[in-house]
């Protein structure tokens, strides 16, 4: 599995993504599954993929062959809109699964992907997509200024808790580590390092990206913070009426 | 969906569960998932169901049935172990599913139901038990005290980081709460009131039993201390390099 996510707030957006990829237990290896495309002053994009590796890299190659190509009737530079790239996304998503649909249902497997296409083109909003395997799409919203993809579940409670559009890009990207933290601890098939990018609103340059291992200091400071933070919140929780003072 | 789980901590066991149930999104009810059989210095113990609620209270009922039953071939009062009882309920448990999988399928519909079983027998040791679906059963164990079924995920990261043999058991009981508030606030499919059970070890009496609705004293106010615990745990989190001091 993996665990993949966006945030977006008033002030930008926040991308987050682990690297662990499996086919069944006794393959596991590490893959990045963040993928950054810019245009500086013209568009600034990044792409989040789950699910099925063949498929993901099939997208992302796709996606590079058609920016290679003059003649390509579409390509991540053309469209106006951030949901003509997310459709196009999920087209390249459909076809490539269709490709492969009947060899892997003899195996059983899945070729389904889901993709989070997040960024800005000059002169419109910051917007954040999530497009399903079918290839259909939905973009976040006020109330739900929060994307994922994938092992979603685990670290989905902090999200809840601490996401408004009015959160600072910083404390995003914290939650966002947060809630890969919490995914990892819970989910084997979730895995080292975390990546992240933020996007500034209205910097169309390559964004700030990081690369978080378990012995980078601000990752295992955050985890041994939020650790102890959590065990301190824990403590302080009201006692049974029952229950003795000790 | 449903949320339903049991900790084994050396002082005893703590069960937890929701009251939500839902045919569909349109068909939304409260029931009780706990059950509690109790014969005072014999045996006591704590059935927790999730899924189909037709196979659940078909389980609950031949349970009672068979309890009645002075000639029934075997009964929550008879086994010596408490895998015995963990046994008799996957087999009644199958045994309702396959009366009705025929016409189910038909419907789309799935007939499977998951418990978990804990408890005492005199004179042998506090054991929780989950049964699968399929009539098979594991046990907790040191490493993993804890036995969750239904909505699982939410709830999840808390307890891997609260809970240890050694854990009291009002901390056990605290720590069940959060899980199951935490998945209240993620997920609408699990719902309030929430249903807590205490057995203490080798007290073979009727538990300490409670129900926390959204009004309860005790439930706001875990629920408000928790949620501002986290804020200051979160707000305690380590800085980026790159950020301003604010």
């Amino acid at each position: 599995m993996t665990y993949c996510l966006a945030i977006s707030v008033n002030k930008g957006l926040v991308f987050a993504s682990d690297s662990r990829t499996n086919a069944g237990v006794d393959y596991v290896a590490t893959y990045s599954k963040m993928h950054r495309f810019v245009w500086p002053q013209e568009r600034s994009l990044v792409l989040l993929t789950a699910g099925s590796l063949a498929t993901s890299q099939a997208v992302v190659n796709a996606i590079q062959s058609d920016l290679e190509d003059p003649d390509a009737a579409f390509n991540l530079r053309k469209g106006k809109h951030l949901y003509d790239l997310a459709s196009y996304i999920g087209t390249l998503s459909q076809r490539e699964q269709q490709l492969h649909a009947p060899a892997l249902e003899k195996s059983n497997a899945s070729a389904e992907a889901s993709f989070i296409l997040g960024g800005q083109i000059n002169g419109k909003a910051c917007e954040i997509y999530m497009i399903y395997p079918q290839g259909n799409y939905i973009s976040a919203s006020e109330d739900t200024p929060y994307l994922q993809i994938g092992e979603n579940k685990y670290g989905k409670p902090i999200l809840d808790r601490i996401i408004t559009p009015t959160t600072s890009l910083e404390d995003a990207a914290r939650c966002a580590m947060v809630s890969l933290d919490s995914t990892v601890r819970s989910n084997i098939s979730v895995g080292l390092p975390i990546e992240l990018a933020i996007h500034t609103n209205n910097n169309i340059e390559p964004v700030w990206h990081s690369k978080y291992a378990a012995f980078s200091p601000m990752y295992k400071s955050l985890q041994k913070q939020w650790n102890e933070g959590l065990r301190q919140a824990f403590s302080g929780l009201p006692r049974f009426d029952w229950e003795k003072d000790n």
